[in-house]
């Protein structure tokens, strides 16, 4: 083998600063994602990479019965208002599974999808050689995705290509602002028309409640590591039984296996923690009125403070929250941390997860904090805001 | 959302009855992902999903400074003898992005692959749009691959359809019989014809000594959670400079981001686990021999047992080992548990990873078991022999 440098040793003792028990973390990917308590006893016992398949009969996880990762898998469908359940690596690859199953199948060559999409769904597109065409966001300040504007855009593209899109992706909240569309009226227009209408509810299904069915969903994709207490990586394919044979085709040479997948994701702790934390998922959906009551208390209290603006519909439907800071960036521009000093004046009270540097645009997630720790985040904003001379209302 | 029966909450408590202490595991995929105690330490701070993504500071893991990621994919290329590394979702998705990227850059459409391949390959095949041409194996009882039949099948290749292959896959070690095969011929092969060389060293690199560079390998790719004491799932993707702009092609739209990667591979724990490993993976190669050694004694021990025969090149040059086990077989067929009479005898004896109900075939790794505990693997092959009236040497 070839040789490396020294100090390789640090590799074996690397820690996690944000892991110590009483900080805050708002990292807006991460709320939905850190483990139950029941997940995070499993670990040890999990650990090991092929832990789930120790009775592993037919090569295939979502067939394993010990531990019952079939009847879960069933489960996990019926709570998401879904036919069948597949495990894919990451949301993105369930949705480059999905499209490149019903481009083979159907031959059509546009995604259409939302303004607010994730930056993984344009690859997952362009990766499965379709071009995407996007209905943009309504723009500053709202940046609400025009749910009217479907169906007159798929009709443009039929016009134009003589063909109507392979599908249509909505973003349920979006990574951006944390806006929160409703999927019925892109629904009822996919339905009018024949298209495979995906929901990407990464940030939704495992926080929020989310019922495929009642929706009028035929492909829903979610991330275990974003919103279901899942160490991950562990994408969540859950489909129609109409589409079903489209997306999950079988490889011509295995025929067991599951073409697009490329056969099993062998998952070990990501499925494990999965299944551990489900019980506690289908609990904390319950309680998603209550989430959202303390995003809205918390934009109320950042609002006090001098320019700071909540961007994104109002008032908040989703834990995910995106300010404009012009105050905090006023003073970045003049301090000799530049924009890191927020990230470190917050960090010094025990709250990170806002990204090191960033000052003009913020985002956060309250998802899942008490509001004994949301107070602690409100006071730490304004009392740095008061520091550096910004009114605090 | 949608109804969820009841008894879920059997998920929250799933338990993992091979985990106990003293359990001998000779599952054959698990030998070389069994996580190192240093691994094994870091599971609970890490454990959440976005563990690595603290400090991201670009939305790409291989660039992240704290814990240091960036460093140690340097490491990881150096220590394989390649340029650059990336990290996957599995291997077959490493070997899936190579063959997108070459196939956009070269738009050929043959992989020519040993005949030992693991499905995988040809699931990555068939999705990449390629045909699969394979060399046969030389048959029972040795299954070796040929060799030195590359070069003559590559040009026949291209005397029938007027291109050389897209690229070749040579599999190091199968996971069938576990022959180890040279590369040095396979990649001369290819270097005098221009065709790119990718080494699938799922079940070598991480155990044994490999030097991409020595090898004369253009794409090396492996599996974490196979042979890198990494929880995972994680695959490794280690590129020479001359083909890494082909297979790390960026998005048009984003072009900071690696198209057939789908972007980040986000990884927490399998990419926690897989450095904290890293210092004992780079000792532990180092005693191949010794390992070999041990499954050598293995063989001999288990060839004392009545129609035990072992298959694959002998004598054994991996860990991985495939015997034929009349004996055994018959009593299958007579016993009221019919094939699992086996698994459960084991099973009494503290040993598992022999898969439930075959007796025909049976695979196992030694890899990592000390002399002790290999003996008790002969012991109780041997006891369950004489129990059932087979003569034991």
């Amino acid at each position: 083998m070839g040789k490396v440098r020294g100090g390789i040793e640090r590799y074996a003792s690397i820690s996690r600063e944000t892991s110590r028990p009483g900080v805050i973390n708002l990292n807006p990917i991460q709320r939905g994602g850190i483990l139950s308590g029941e997940a995070r006893e499993i670990l040890t016992s999990f650990g090991d990479g092929y832990s789930m398949c120790d009775f592993c009969m037919k090569g295939r996880i979502d067939l394993i019965k010990k531990p019952p990762v079939s009847d879960f898998l069933e489960d996990l469908a019926s709570f998401l208002g879904m036919d069948i359940v597949r495990l894919a690596n990451r949301c993105r690859d369930a949705i480059f599974v999905s499209l490149m199953g019903l481009k083979r199948s159907r031959g059509r060559s546009v995604l259409l999808v939302d303004g607010n999409a994730h930056y993984s769904t344009y690859l997952a597109a362009e990766a499965a050689g379709l071009e995407v065409v996007e209905i943009p966001n309504t723009g500053y300040p709202e940046f609400r995705v025009r749910l009217e504007a479907y169906g007159e855009a798929m009709d443009k593209v039929e016009d134009e290509r003589g063909e109507l899109p392979l599908a249509v992706l909505l973003t349920h909240a979006d990574p951006h602002y944390g806006n929160l569309s409703d999927p019925r009226p892109v629904a009822e227009a996919c339905r009018r028309r024949g298209v495979p209408f995906i929901l990407n509810a990464a940030y939704t299904a495992g926080v929020m409640p989310v019922d495929g069915k009642k929706l009028g969903v035929d492909i829903l994709v979610s991330s275990g590591h974003k919103s279901w207490a899942s160490s991950g990586p562990v994408g969540i394919l859950a489909l129609r039984e109409e589409v079903a044979e489209e997306v999950l085709l079988r490889s011509s040479r295995f025929p067991e296996k599951e073409l697009y997948l490329l056969g099993c994701p062998v998952l070990g702790v990501a499925l494990a923690t999965l299944m551990a934390s489900f019980p506690t998922v289908v609990e904390r959906v319950e309680h998603w009125g209550e989430e959202v009551e303390k995003a809205r208390w918390l934009v109320e209290q950042m609002e006090r403070i001098e320019g700071v603006r909540q961007l994104g519909g109002r008032p908040k439907e989703h834990t995910l929250i995106c300010f404009e800071t012009p105050g905090f960036h006023g003073i970045a521009s003049k301090h000799k941390r530049r924009g890191f000093f927020l990230y470190e004046e917050l960090k010094n009270r025990g709250i990170v997860g806002i990204q090191p540097g960033l000052t003009r645009r913020i985002k956060l997630n309250t998802y899942g904090l008490s509001q004994e720790e949301l107070e602690k985040v409100a006071r730490a904003f304004q009392e740095i805001a008061g520091k550096y001379g910004l009114e605090v209302r």
